[in-house]
């Protein structure tokens, strides 16, 4: 029995039956399928189309399902399309003809979207999870990391030195802002849209608050065609996912090039990097580059279902079939992904005597602007000051000297305001400790942050 | 006088300099730009860089340029590169050395995201006003429809009757998800920056609460680098950019179809479209289709950014300056788009009659699901009802019969349950009002909504 | 055996494990993957490598890997990564340590751009005779549908009559120019990358000419770094996709419009729509709605691979392992999604009386460039002639007459120009045959078109 | 005068005359609609529409116009919308009525894809002659560095030894394939759409074949409704745009990581460079991350383009004004930054010395496939090889010891096939001449590939 049959006199060609089946991935949605029937059943027997035995037959009949799926017993055909239809032919074969009463008043336009948003709050549930494990290893690192001072980077180049936690907490920064935006989008999802019917809202009276509540909904949606055409819940979830990934893909970048030889700032875990089929000395960063080539595929699924929706007419229209496969696969890619950057995070480690090196190979360029500081101590205009530190680093390349090599007198003449005690800029721990101020480097500045921090792990 | 001489010891070329220059662009920041020197103005005498006459001289100069911004007296130069050495020349012009002083240490990566914070905090109060005057249109004319019957539509197929406010409150619902998005992301937008520095922090002690307060910022970036390197409030805004343009252009799409001679269902007014050059008569929906395709621009520069922040190492990189001429051009756009629409919504009418015709020309298919509910409610199970509405549809189709033509005694051939109230079915406003549930097309829930609606526009 | 086993102390970890494991999807590269160590099988041999022996141990062994792959019985081991090292293990069990020569300065890097060329020449052979396919479908239609008389439209509107052949013909242009660029790529993909080794070359002498040869391949890669480095051919080859499939997203959205019960102007097959779970009288659009569905996905994919190739450093890096999922998910869907387009235009028909009766009830409008046409012909200036008929279109909206209804004594007020004679422009054959120039809708352009193309199809 | 007023009876809405008003952008495409008005004034005379007298004055008004046009005297109105009526409105105040003759069977629907096709000829010879400088630089400097010796990367971690000129060539390839997919565009431009009228073709009998010559075509639109509806070569023109892009950001992210001060591979000039308004000591690759971030903005805008084709019925629609600005930005910047691109590779230089020191600091890792190759050449099973070389590396790591500074002794214990001649292979010449292979990085083929290419760049 198929519901073409009545209507159309012709199966479907087979081209477009392969096209047309979706039940290859929407069988992942078949536990909330499944729960939005009981309840349904349920909300039935209350408006009376349903007997409580028929009710009570359906409801063993979905929950046999359930277990048949979990069992993975459960084997989809192809020919019926899709979950809902899956389920019902399963569900007539399991309890005859009361099964065909399940579907009255109720239309797959309004199940796939009640699948689909319970299949969200779930997912939306395991990636904050994931997220603050990666936040806790970042905040537990930083810890670790407090007086390994590193040159950061403007332009890629090296600008000042800084707290390598501090570095740690700007990746925290952007982790935590995206674990509040999955907050936010919580309110979008959490409405009910059971009762739509297949565009003009149920035809048998069916208790919208009754479903809401056996579901655990926190609102109902509030128009009928917006319930079944609306998809907007979705692109915002994969916008947060390509969030997440973008700053994934940066933190990826910026290890990449620290494990570098010509860097070797950080070393690797063995257990998260491969060698080379031809090349038996690499070492290489793979789970860091999979990580950022993966953004691209969720970058791209995005995208997808912005074109999808684009100038998409009112209100549902079959397109929004292929609203599924990316989103899965972008779900599924994140938690992977924010579990190997967790990993990455935990077992790198800073090669600290390597950064030493790599600063010490600066030509004390990196102290510049303390060099500059100093001159507007001594009440110097900032931009004048600018202007002849930029001439002593021109002078210092000419004669290849560090800057602390240049001498004092030398100095004067760059400006008579340069005294002896100029040499105590050199100092990394006193040029990272300069920058003093509520979200700077300094290191009693980090023991700040990574004090709230700890408080704001407890709230999340 | 420019903060390369010191260090580098030829000029931009020219192709460079024509890449190199942002001053097109970021003039629109100057207001910003200016207020955050003042700001930061009066927090260097605080720490004692500049005297309280120095204050004064900076600030009066930095008021002076505002005024020339405003009267258009302001002449950017593109070799001064952008906004903020644009304003630096001109105030070295106007108050002499002590202009040098003002950037003491402030990096142009600090202040670059003060400014876009700032402009993106009074550009979402702007979206979201003329989002709320398109919700109180959508609104009213929603309230003036309600009487009016026109099918709805699922595969652009006409699947049930509805109300026409329905359709119209369908489109608030969206709009108005998107007015609640501009506020999720303000949190994110009142951070404040100054006091990051280049990238490690501020090493003059500059007090960052006052500055918060001075600028009028609800809280304070909690990380130098993340500050400087960060831009996802950025992407965030073009993607509710995208998501507004997403249902604008989903509409346009309905309205570009329902004003077509086919359907004809609505009227445009003549003040929002055009004519042909070549046939004088027609009479086109351009303002319609502008915005369905002003949409592909939205979605463009959002991809852009996107792909800008993929894999950008940290801190801050010349890259970004990218990120202004698409964010700008998207935020026009949506300004200009909304308000076309509001016009749209305000100006168009029903075309009653013509809608009337074409439920009449549906051959009474519209009511199909009547007829299954019908056969429900005297006990027959759903699947069974739709099999038999899908016969008894095929066999109009055959027969060339409206489903109110066809005999009572040829019913009685499909199910024994008919009798002849059946043809009770056939009344579109009946029809209507069985959709009776919350958030469902019946009028008194079209009233109810727009009683909800009338409290939510108060407290927007 | 691992490869990693020598140079890394520890096993990957189970997510990175899950994260860096391809086998899932390039399995399907096996019989290139075996095709390609066959011929360097025989190169090692030319190069004294491997004895002839050897060399046919090897072959043998492959050919065997082969037919367990066509039988379904080579069972892929996650653990072994990849394609290339799925074969070689196999290989290993049956031919003993000979398998170990075979990679032989030989790099996964240069074997996966030779598995993926070959398979693109083969998917374009399929693509390529599955377009040509529907190009024949297309000229078939048109063939028959010459004098079935239509509305154009421009912005949806009712514009001039056509053949309906004419809509198809358009059609037929843009999937031919697809075909064509699908041509210009064959000379990017043939070309032969084996020999560049992991980066800076083959190290043993391999015979590249040989290997040429052997493989079937047109040309040598000229550069050993651009060998395994360069994707743009598969991004080529997505964009040719890309365009495809706009294309077929715009055929679907006519059809979908002219399939609408208010347009009416085509019937499609049965075995093509599906109908609705809740409403029994539904005959949807699905396979259309699914095609331009479709299409995201495939811009989407298009739209990864820009990503990921965008700012990726040289030579090979391990984000270019994502390159394959998306491009073998667009081909498969491109070649599912013309055909079933191909079946729909085999399948559906033109409701020829309900487009004349939507072309009577278009009030004549569609006729008034005739009428200007008429003006111009006796003399006026186009423009003023289209000033007059816009007036004229104005009258009949505001009198409700239909322009064929208008007196003459009322056309001479417009202009003494109008004669009698006006009322014979009234005449969709003629109108459609007014426009009798190369590429025009005449019948007899259309005709000389059609000639064209049954000329062209012999060549493709 | 406007088009509008013979069939509207309102005035544009000023929001919507904003959105509407094209001329802002269009204006660029002046010169080509010119040329085609004067190709079209001549068929009307052909045709007999206009007298000899009438055509010279019309022909007379329109080179009047260009003059304007080029001494920036044309003032565009944007309540004339576009360029065409902008055009044709100057041109009736200057040479009266007989200006309303010209538009006769003529519409801006074609006018403008003749617009647009004139324009990218020219853009694409534009850009074709930019890439041929790239060309001939990357050439000129892979000639100068022939015997810069350098490790050439995978996965960013040193892998072999190159020439430099090897990976010089590397961008040439790349850029040259785009080079050859302009050619292949070139005949899909090359088809002249005038005589398709807005939609139906002519209805004038225009010489067709006469405008192809008039304006240089080389062939014919074949069917008028394509004709207007196409936007495929856009598509294209910018799908090659950013392939172009995507090298040029390659070869940036490359050059800005050989720009660290880890790295020191290159040296910038400083001409191309910029320093920071904070940190005097900086000197930062802007050139090459400006270049880097603008592809993000053409990607976006093929993005766009795309998005907007999606679906879009035929034909015309207005959306399709939105095809150019995104176009004409590309374009923009493709030039420029193809032109920065030259500078930079003309101007920078290798720093070998550091590039030695950086190789000297490898540990000799990056001779290890030539040790792998020493035993393969020794009768060892490759992949036997590869797990004893890998050994012999964590060997050299765990004792800190370089692969050169083990003993022979050690060797032995690793393989009996080890002998006194090992140390022979530390050769960085040997290493690179190894791969003696056409493409190979050894400098005699190098060589074979530089005298190629003096050859192509003469034909291209």
């Amino acid at each position: 029995m198929k519901i073409r049959d009545g209507r159309l006199k012709k199966p479907l060609s087979k081209s477009f039956e392969h096209l047309n089946s979706s039940i290859g991935f929407d069988i992942r949605l078949a536990k909330y399928d499944i729960a939005g029937s009981i309840a349904y059943a349920k909300a039935l027997k209350r408006v009376g189309i349903i007997t409580d035995k028929e009710m009570k037959s359906i409801i063993n009949g979905l929950e046999t399902i359930q277990l048949e799926i979990e069992n993975g017993k459960f084997v989809p055909n192809p020919e019926n399309e899709d979950i809902h239809m899956n389920i019902e032919m399963r569900l007539l074969e399991l309890v005859g003809t009361v099964a065909l009463k399940l579907h009255t008043g109720r239309s797959r336009n309004e199940q796939i979207v009640l699948d689909e948003r319970l299949y969200l709050i779930d997912a939306l549930k395991n990636i904050k999870s994931n997220l603050k494990n990666l936040l806790k290893s970042l905040y537990l690192k930083a810890k670790d990391s407090r007086k390994i001072i590193m040159p950061s980077y403007t332009h890629l180049q090296q600008a000042q030195l800084i707290s390598a936690s501090h570095l740690l907490l700007a990746y925290y920064r952007a982790i935590y802002r995206d674990h509040q935006r999955l907050l936010d989008i919580e309110k979008r999802l959490n409405e009910m849209p059971l009762g739509s019917g297949a565009v003009a809202g149920s035809s048998i009276g069916i208790d919208r608050e009754f479903l809401l509540k056996e579901l655990g909904f926190i609102s109902l949606t509030k128009n009928s065609i917006d319930a079944v055409s609306n998809r907007d819940f979705i692109i915002e979830f994969e916008f947060i996912l390509t969030s997440i990934f973008l700053t994934l893909s940066r933190i990826s970048e910026d290890f990449i090039i620290y494990s570098t030889q010509e860097f070797g700032f950080i070393i690797l875990p063995d257990e998260l990097t491969t060698t080379s089929s031809l090349m038996p000395q690499k070492k290489n960063p793979d789970s860091l580059e999979l990580i950022r080539g993966k953004s691209t595929k969720i970058i791209g699924n995005l995208f997808s279902i912005i074109t999808l929706l684009k100038a998409l007419p009112y209100s549902y229209n079959r397109d929004l079939q292929e609203d599924k496969p990316g989103l899965f696969e972008s779900i599924d890619w994140v938690l992977v992904c924010i579990d190997v950057m967790r990993e990455i995070i935990d077992g790198f480690s800073f090669n600290d005597s390597r950064i030493k090196e790599v600063i010490k190979g600066s030509k004390d360029y990196i102290f510049a602007t303390d060099i500059a500081d100093y001159l507007v101590q001594r009440g110097m205009p900032f931009r004048e000051a600018h202007q002849i530190v930029g001439k002593i680093v021109s002078f210092s390349e000419s004669n290849k000297k560090r800057l602390s090599e240049i001498k004092i007198e030398e100095y004067k003449k760059f400006s008579p305001l340069f005294d002896k005690d100029i040499y105590k800029v050199f100092d990394p721990v006193k040029s990272v400790n300069n920058h003093d101020v509520y979200g700077g480097t300094a290191i009693n500045r980090i023991d700040e942050i990574l004090n709230e921090i700890e408080e704001e792990l407890k709230n999340i």
